[in-house]
């Protein structure tokens, strides 16, 4: 069986022009990096800014396990099933953070024969966006240490500084940090720690402005430190602001490329979806919508955390109204969630897809709560029984869902077109009443104690000390209208990570919260999720190489 | 008086795939990055490597001075000139380190009318080769602590490891730091480093390696720790050559521009002069004379770091002989050198011209110990008097040197005809019997005598009892035959920042010797360099911004 990058590698690309072509974007409103990828110039904006929105579909996941999902590669291989029943589809999804490529997830660009090309590219540094976002991230950091060091007029303290710096790079040593050291002129130390590109407020900032202007907004209300008064410090007031959005000015241009059938794919943004928003840029899912007559764009992990900050947060904060939900799953999963161990998963076993399937159940659930229709997808794998698949289609139309295999996988947009067509009916005949789960006027509590009952399924909340003096000194500071991004495990719907299915009788752990005043939402870290990843005992980068003719290989 | 960035930005560029057709390469071996940069294919060596290799001019300059020299100025507007004469030349850069710009450098992209363009690219991101360096770097580094975290198989020394993390940003809080700080799950606690992208061996290895082949054994070959015996541990070791050549397959690709003229100019590589060997990359100067007659390329800083560098270093590995040098100085420096002060140097002053006149003398004699005609060029300010130019012009021809006055600033090319006349009857007229300063058979320490007593006009060399251990070292694992890499402050022959002119009765100071195994030179420190600068009080980054419309501002 071949791999994806040789998949991937087969492919005989088209020039990015041609792709650009057939969505009605011409040559010059693109910004060629190498034959197939391009950005989409500003210009185009104002070009289609008048255009008749199209349909906003939704793709999201039951709760990830190690026996896999394929939310990417159902979000490419349902556009590529459009483009074959020539509809006017456009795919619009999140860029991958390189780090992880280096330690076990590998690439991030679909799958079998629905993956967006070139892969290579794409899973390495792409268009630069996220060096951008890490340059962006360390200037301010470095102008924040150095106003301190020229005699800190702002009377930053230096206990207080909650800017973080960044690296696209999975290194558990700079997690905790102390930097300043040497001599004077090496800068005050203090305690300082490095978070995964993904994972900055940036990367959020970048993927929910508007346009450069909203943009610069947002950078300068950046909360980077408190004073010795305990009065936040913005970037605004280091200056820094206009030197930052110059280093993300080409960022903020929505990336080009293509499927394996060429369908063009919109590819741009990609916070992290358990510590960040997970969604990629408004403004390239805005574009999208101009651009087409249906917007297919995804969201990170499971729809607990994706969808949930997809509605909430994204939706809100740009006014846009999702038509319809696609939720995979598959019947490995829902088996594991049901106690299979992975290697047993190839054989068929009912009971345990009754017991696991109650994850599954608790995300049709959820979604429905926002009003939008939904359609279950199972992404088809050989070992799957005609009872398994029988079972869950049974269950879903149950609960006034939609159902459809998917073999996108093994057979491209061909294996997507019974799901497309079932897409295209739902969008035709069944009306969304979109709104999301809470209403701004709520307190900061209030919204977490909502996500965390309605949503996971929680008793109740429990707040650290340090959390409830954090979120006390986040209203005072006017920021309760905010909406909350809960940072939480993927994989399960509670904060232990070990809790498959759907559990019951759990609490939610707030341990921190802080306010991302720029991105424009408050964030409640639960349980023990990370901000910077490390790298396992074998790194998938021992594997990784080139040839002499510059062919990369063992990038999964 | 309009500053570069208005100038540049008034320019009305040409489409890069124009501006290439120029030379003779075809789109298609082209990769574009934007209308107008774009990368030179891996194809197009193959086309073109059998053609006859043109000439190779190095342009390099006197000390630096706050008065300004110009000496990529100077190549820019050279290139211009012998275009205006109808000759195929090709200009040869360095690219700019994104940090710098918001310290106090500003840009670099040469200046007035001798320009490079679009230079807000060229200084922010340009085509992510910086971006690739850190990356490639900082995921050695992170295996590197992986690997000491996942059970050290390799005994390596926490004590003892020698890899420093980069990032492309002037920050001082960065050059000492403790890592591996938290808990068990967050690795090792040791003493740790940030240099910035351009001092990174990477950088120097990117530009010394032929092809992606010779990149990959320079890459294995990189010392990155000893282990608790004292031997070497190598990126090979630590399984991490693959990776990073993967993250590099691009950036070692030339980058072609243009100039304000359209003129061709291949800009790619750059790493620090004072800390590095200071030169653009050797396949952008082998495709140059593969493409012209005539290759005009720059060195870093002074004669003294830049010129000795290129002949000793980047020649004598890529096995390229010079055929001529272009010195370039100012009236205004040389008053400088003679005591004047910044503020008094528009007055005529023929007394303090005649005593800092020796620092251009003694640049001379250095060049003309390698055997190339030097060609001494003054940078022409409006300030400077007629008695001033001819004082220095009758001083350069009594030391047996061509001499031509140069207005490229002002005029572009047009100001630069007499130097490319002159330039061109020296290739002519003249010629080249280059041979580097020293052989390989020298020791360690013969090298640096050699390089400080006859190049800086030291008495002689002082080595601190570390350097001392070190250079035997180094000397025990075999490298005894590589070149000597200088790292000195960029202002005086001396390694004393303050001892303008042509100092004399001094020592040179070794601090400490490292071996970059992969570039294949041992680095001498001496005095203060630093690896990593840091920002002042107000950083050139408080007044960068960017219009709505996507125009950068206050970038110089």
């Amino acid at each position: 069986m071949k791999t994806d990058i040789e998949i991937a590698q087969e492919a005989k690309l088209e020039h990015i022009r041609d792709v650009a072509a057939t969505i009605g974007i011409e040559e010059d409103d693109l910004e060629f990096y190498g034959k197939y990828k391009a950005k989409l110039s500003d210009d185009l904006w104002e070009k289609i800014k008048d255009n008749e929105d199209g349909k906003l579909v939704l793709v999201t996941a039951i709760n990830p396990t190690p026996a896999g999902e394929g939310k990417t590669t159902t979000t490419v291989g349902l556009g590529q099933a459009m483009a074959k029943l020539n509809k006017k589809a456009l795919i619009a999804l999140r860029e991958p953070s390189l780090g992880p490529c280096f330690g076990i997830k590998g690439g991030a660009a679909g799958g079998g024969y629905a993956q967006v090309v070139p892969m290579e590219d794409l899973n390495l540094h792409f268009t630069g966006d996220f060096h951008a976002i890490t340059s962006a991230n360390n200037l301010l950091a470095a102008m924040l240490d150095n106003h301190i060091q020229q005699g800190n007029a702002l009377g930053i303290d230096p206990r207080q500084v909650v800017w973080k710096r960044c690296l696209d790079m999975n290194d558990r040593v700079l997690r905790n940090v102390v930097v300043g050291l040497g001599n004077k002129m090496d800068g005050m130390v203090r305690e300082d720690h490095f978070v995964i590109t993904v994972a900055s407020e940036i990367m959020a900032i970048l993927c929910l402005a508007d346009n450069l202007a909203d943009l610069k907004e947002r950078l300068g209300r950046i909360i980077v430190a408190y004073n010795f008064n305990g009065e936040p410090v913005t970037a605004d007031d280091l200056k820094a602001t206009g030197a930052m959005a110059a280093l993300l000015k080409d960022a903020i241009k929505p990336n080009l490329i293509q499927t394996l059938e060429h369908t063009p794919a919109l590819v741009h943004g990609g916070p992290f979806a358990n510590i960040a928003h997970g969604c990629n840029s408004v403004r390239a899912t805005k574009m999208a919508m101009k651009l087409s007559d249906i917007t297919i764009t995804e969201a990170g992990f499971g729809a607990d955390l994706g969808a949930e900050k997809f509605f909430d947060i994204k939706c809100r904060m740009a006014g846009l109204k999702p038509d319809a939900v696609v939720l995979v799953a598959t019947v490995r999963a829902l088996k594991y969630n049901g106690g299979v161990a992975k290697s047993d998963l190839a054989e068929e076993n009912l009971d345990a897809l009754a017991k696991g399937i109650v994850n599954l159940e608790k995300h049709i659930e959820n979604i429905q709560k926002y009003g939008v229709p939904v359609i279950v997808t199972l992404n088809s794998f050989v070992t799957d029984t005609e009872a398994e698949n029988e079972y869950i289609r049974k269950f879903c139309e149950e609960r006034g869902c939609e159902f459809e295999l998917s073999e996108v996988w093994e057979k491209g947009g061909e294996g997507g077109i019974a799901l497309a067509q079932k897409v295209l009916e739902t969008l035709d005949n069944k009306e969304s009443s979109f709104h999301p789960l809470y209403s701004d006027e709520l307190s900061i509590r209030e919204k977490i104690e909502k996500i965390a009952k309605e949503i996971y399924g929680a008793d109740g909340v429990v707040y650290e000390p340090a959390a409830q003096r954090q979120i006390d000194r986040i209203e005072s500071l006017g920021f309760a209208n905010f909406p909350v991004c809960m940072a939480k495990n993927q994989y399960s719907l509670s904060d232990d990570a070990k809790k498959l299915g759907r559990p019951e009788g759990f609490d939610i752990h707030i341990r921190e919260v802080y306010v991302s005043a720029g991105a424009g939402f408050v964030v409640a870290l639960t349980g023990a999720v990370m901000t910077m990843p490390g790298l396992p005992k074998v790194p998938a980068a021992n594997g990784i190489d080139v040839t002499e003719d510059g062919k990369i290989t063992g990038l999964f």
